[in-house]
């Protein structure tokens, strides 16, 4: 952004820009203002990624409108999380949306070609689990990573995850996921040689107490490499995943 | 103490007991009240164990009157726990004290021979859990059983763990105590085929909040043979895995 | 497991085994992988008894699915836990399966004669922590074991308890499940010789916070040999109480 | 105090007060200003007591001051709860102050003799919870009630509570103070047929979290006729149960 | 039960009662079992009421079987709580049930004619307390007193409340009922000179979660003479109200 | 209120008021009771604002009887909150009502002409923070302010809040409405130099606990000038808001 | 800033500013680095009000050197916060300090002449919530306000706050200081007709929970007009009070 | 470790390993057993990074043991984390020991020189947050990378962050270190396009509950990319920022 104001400033010195037009492209440029929301047309530059719509709490008609501002500046692809099956049916009266139900993501356009610098590793605990790692998987792929699903590996019978050693071992990045104690991440941790991300999942009851048991041990967990995001937040988990893959 | 109802009840109708007999020996004779403390005097008969002394919040004064009382009534060994060096130093001018600083334990009288089922193995997930563990290990040791001592063994470097597998498997009854995220339970006790009683620690800072993030990792423990008792209570542990290797 | 270890290793040494077919062994042996579940087919060895189907969060086709592994390497007997009357209905339509409906649990196969130590007692406070209690004794029963239900015995009327002492006292493991103030597990824990287990149960409205309460009241029970397992786990404690029921 | 405005009232028609000084009067009678506390000269009439003083966060020369306007009104009898040894020696160098240590209560003047209905009855689980129950005692002698004291009779070892049942129940009013799983107020509220005061004490360490767990507990106790102060409140409690105990 | 027990041991030295008798008595009087529900038959004479049945987690056939055995023993008036509407309905069809919709209370029996020491005071903060304060309400006058409802005089209006002092300075006991912050204990509590018992209901949003902003507010109450039951516990309000007014 | 009784104090000496009707009138004026509600006439004059109704658990008879005793006392505009949409349904047949499905409000009678100090600007993290917004806005619209919408401008794209900045510069209060991390409050804090009333909305999922992680980031604002209101309490914050911005 | 922005951009326009300074300008004048602390010399402009020292965390070497940058820049008045005891004698040495030890308040030069809208009523439950009082009083002095403080008139004697009624009502913004059950807030957001601030502190004990009972209380409210600021947060109470009392 | 199996299957095969000599090597090989503490000298070649020591419950003599077989086996350069001045100074007796105070960090050898793919940009909110930005900022040192440290930029003055943008835009990897509200990750999280490490602080007072506020806050970032640590792991954040800053 700095280097856009530098921009800005030399264009006013150079006349080719007046005084107000910069100031009105300070203001207006970044993002569309659709009343409901502030479609942000800039994340792109800015973050390297382009913007997805986070699906609840949004009606059908306001994601449609966003899905509408976004196409018209280019964006061909286009990723919904949170998204209810009811909306999705909605949506795909006017939008060709793939949906996948368990992972409650829609997708516009196409999967990239997976690139990065390696392959990144989703493993849960059970099979609860996988609602929230499919939504880790699917964003990981949508911004263009290879994955590698390894489900119902978690501590109470470790043989299961030992026997998948070499792939852990030779992970770029890991996604741990997992509800109850949430042990899943700190084994991982204590294996791999690259950064874990923790998913504490919701699944459990009792003193679970909606998943902070999981999300408390995870940010206790003894082993480093190891950092955590929001309980069932499967698409964070998948976005920074997938960053971590991209560095250079 | 139904059978001891019937026997009274005998009593009465043989006329060997008067009624207020009976009635003084239903109240009086279990305990014995030194006015801050009724002494139970009966546990052993009842529970198969000694009364134990609970240091925390007594006097020296209070400690040495107890003992007192146990003494006349025929206890030799006697364990107190939660005692503090300053009290243990006042308790030793009167009485032959061994004191276990680390544990905060003190003992009048000898350790017995070991007996029992098997051997109970107690691990920790790090150093810093020690006097936790060695408070159940000397309590389990007090009452008469052989104990095994497999510290630093956390998961974060789960090789250490494996390399003692033998010691696991073939153990009666494990103590798996650990802090921070308590993931130790959960491995050892998908791994053990005998009960182990997990102790979760006050090890750690800041989301451990005293020992809850552990606590409510293994209260969710997905491995099945697995039960927790309070934050930092290794007395408990000690007693229940004394009384598990006992069973007959 | 390092037994297994030692033999394979030697079965390498001998040429009776291909360092890959070792490897694989390792990897692939001990549990058959169906995609969304790996099926651990090695507890029965490893901790004694058969593996027991989670239900909560598989759909029917998931379960029937580990069904089937299992009885292709041979498991007649099968628990399943926490299975809703539609899903129990849908398994109905392709395996006989005996349903339980207040403790939601599944049988497919024959309970076995029982056998064990002693008599497992499972006490409940009140009317309402039945079904918690009920998973308890079925587990407790499928694994093994005789069970004596005393139920509505909670502490407001002690008499209630009372009148029952000769059962509780000649009890092999007891399994207290209370919800509100959890206070039966104290009391019993201070009256009965052998490990007692408390389940917490959500019963209670208010200040219960979902069986908060009951579960803090167990953890800090001041009677010794107590110990918890999670807010309504049933299941747990039964499996536990079988456990130590059959020590050797 | 609706009478009162009423006898105002009517001192303003006939004449026999000024408007002015009714409005003076509603504003200034019924306490006292000395700039860090304004005492409340009225209770006694309002609430049938005397004003008792908070002692923690005063400063002793607070204390006296506001003993000093008490006495000038003619209270001889004055109660200081949470007081500090120090601040009690400050004190006792101006006023004739008998401190109680262990309760952390000092009195200024006498003890008035016992009336009421009946006897207040105040047990504690274990010795450490002596100090909050010495508060409710010395609070309810204060007030002019007649105390039995039962000292350790938790239910651990619930034969020492029951070799006590006439005095239970027998009592006019019961104070259970217990810290730890707090069950003495479920189990003396099911025995009882008088109210129940509950006093969770922060006695415990771990799970207790300060008091909490007894609190919850005794929140949700199942045995009617039972309710709770705050932690620690022995003030409370004793000053209920004066109330209770002089009801006509 | 002290004294019954000395009954018992005389008639057993007397020869007009057998051992074996003796010991039936004091094992199968106080209740009867009918298997999901042990029925206190025994309370009135224990604790001066008659048993009360707490609807929740019952179904009205286990419901219908408890009436059936308290008629049996000549429990004529019984109060069923928590009693569900369709519940109700069901009852309706085999016993003469009223119905109190608000409350959630069902009456079996009549209500008895007032008496006590004198008035009971319900007053509520807001028109959504009013729920819990009619149970307890009904509670009340089902255990024989005279109610006088003071509905809608929170603190927001102080005025309210003030309009009514003469009935809050002439009450036996008060019970105040609030959600949100739960200030009217506080405040009543400092103008009464009789018992208030507060009862926190969960009536609020947002932070008051579930009633514990008032719980706690009630619990710190700087007004002596105040304690608290459990959230929405409207009953056990009652119940205490009714025993304090009965205090003789 | 002080004038007043000033007032009542000079009328009974004047003889123009005798000591009953001045009583009565302490008593009964302020209000009107409708049974299950007292409604609130005095606080026009008391507060400035007319008597708003709060919708949640009234019904719509119980609304409707309010609305007629605030009409019959010459309140012609009347706010309801929190009003479902069927209860608008039922009123609107008996009132000329106007609902706001989105902020839960009704209004009988006119919005009036904006005044006060400035321009009250409310804005919003994301588009799910709207419905608490729209409470705010129609809340300060209602008693006479001049409101600017600036919605989804959360710190996630800070140069969505930056291209508005003169309006947030030229605010005369700002109220922030943001759910999740809550974040907008301190930034807004801290460029703003109004007074700044900040809504945790209970928008998010996961560690957000209902609204709670909002909560406790905006108490802890680093930023000055900041407060905070209940989470989701739009009406709240639009009236602190129209009080501040009326300030004279 | 939006003006300073379209400024910069007229400079650079004009020639009169080098695309470089203006950069720089940018970056470099709002504060001042001192290395441990980026001094903010802006936010007089920015908010009205002169920079305020947190002094909690801060060396009094680090603190000096704030005060120096300040001084240089021609801030003569400085308040110093969470300054103690030892730091202030510290800071003495070298700066002419007013230390005010129980509002832990450090102030270099002078306190200005009070202006702004009204008065400031400071109001406080007890005598122990006095330090957080005056930490408002001292701030709100200290930012050119006249202060009303009306200290130990809490809710259990609710006539000592009847008796300053004129003063509550005459206020133009009211703080309100209390722990415990912080219903002072909503007694006193009733009565008054302006702004109330209020603020829980830390004084209580037991389940006062270091202040989250009375902040939990103060943000469920029921009066309207009332917003909160952080436990013991004197500070932030004050500078709003004076932000709302300087409207205009 | 896959890789080490086979190669010792391998040996097996070939006799150049004898069973035995293999499961001991399995067994023995990856750590020192110094009875307080099992020394991992695997981790380099396993996780790519040396053993750092976590000094909290470590005597000093057990550091020293600790210290020593590392250096025995070829660890010259070892990091000491959470090391209390007194330790340090003792330590010093035997070791060439660099001690930094405010990180509490100890470091035995030679900082590397920087590498991997950028620069770490550690940024706080306040000048209370250095110290365990310093722990972080030193852990990436000793690890190998280079470190950019942006002190007290936190929200309230944002722009002191804006001045720093491109530091910002530039990063390799961002740690943002802030207690409170915690908003610094949100921030800083919207602008920048690399990896985020959020760790929250302890530092704040009354409803930061002792960094909980900022935790949740963090945890709940609306910002993408940006994932947390537990509080006051200044140690944790700045592993994984090298772990991630060397990806390849």
């Amino acid at each position: 952004m700095n280097n856009e104001i530098m921009q800005l400033l030399e264009g006013v010195r150079d006349g080719s820009l007046s005084v107000e037009d910069a100031l009105l492209k300070l203001k207006l440029h970044p993002f569309e203002d659709v009343g409901y929301a502030k479609v942000d047309l800039h994340r792109k530059t800015r973050q390297g990624f382009s913007e997805v719509i986070y699906g609840a709490g949004k009606t059908p008609e306001q994601m449609l409108g966003i899905i509408g501002v976004m196409k018209q500046n280019g964006q061909g692809n286009i990723l919904i999380t949170r998204l209810q099956p009811e909306a999705a049916e909605e949506i795909r009266k006017s939008e060709a949306l793939r949906y996948y139900p368990e992972a409650r993501i829609g997708l516009v356009g196409e999967m990239p070609e997976p690139g990065g610098i390696g392959r990144i590793v989703i493993a849960t605990g059970g099979t609860s689990d996988i609602p929230v790692a499919e939504e880790a998987a699917l964003t990981a792929e949508f911004l263009g990573n290879e994955v590698l699903r390894l489900y119902d590996v978690g501590v109470a019978g470790i043989h299961r995850l030992f026997s998948n050693l070499s792939d852990i071992m030779g992970a770029s990045v890991i996604i741990a996921v997992a509800g109850m104690e949430g042990a899943l991440a700190s084994v991982v941790g204590g294996l791999a040689d690259c950064p874990v991300i923790a998913v504490p999942t919701s699944v459990g009851y009792g003193a679970s107490f909606g998943g902070l048991a999981a999300l408390l041990a995870m940010l206790n967990s003894c082993a480093s490499g190891v950092s955590v995001v929001n309980i069932d937040n499967g698409f964070g988990a998948g976005y920074l995943a997938a960053m971590i893959n991209h560095m250079k």
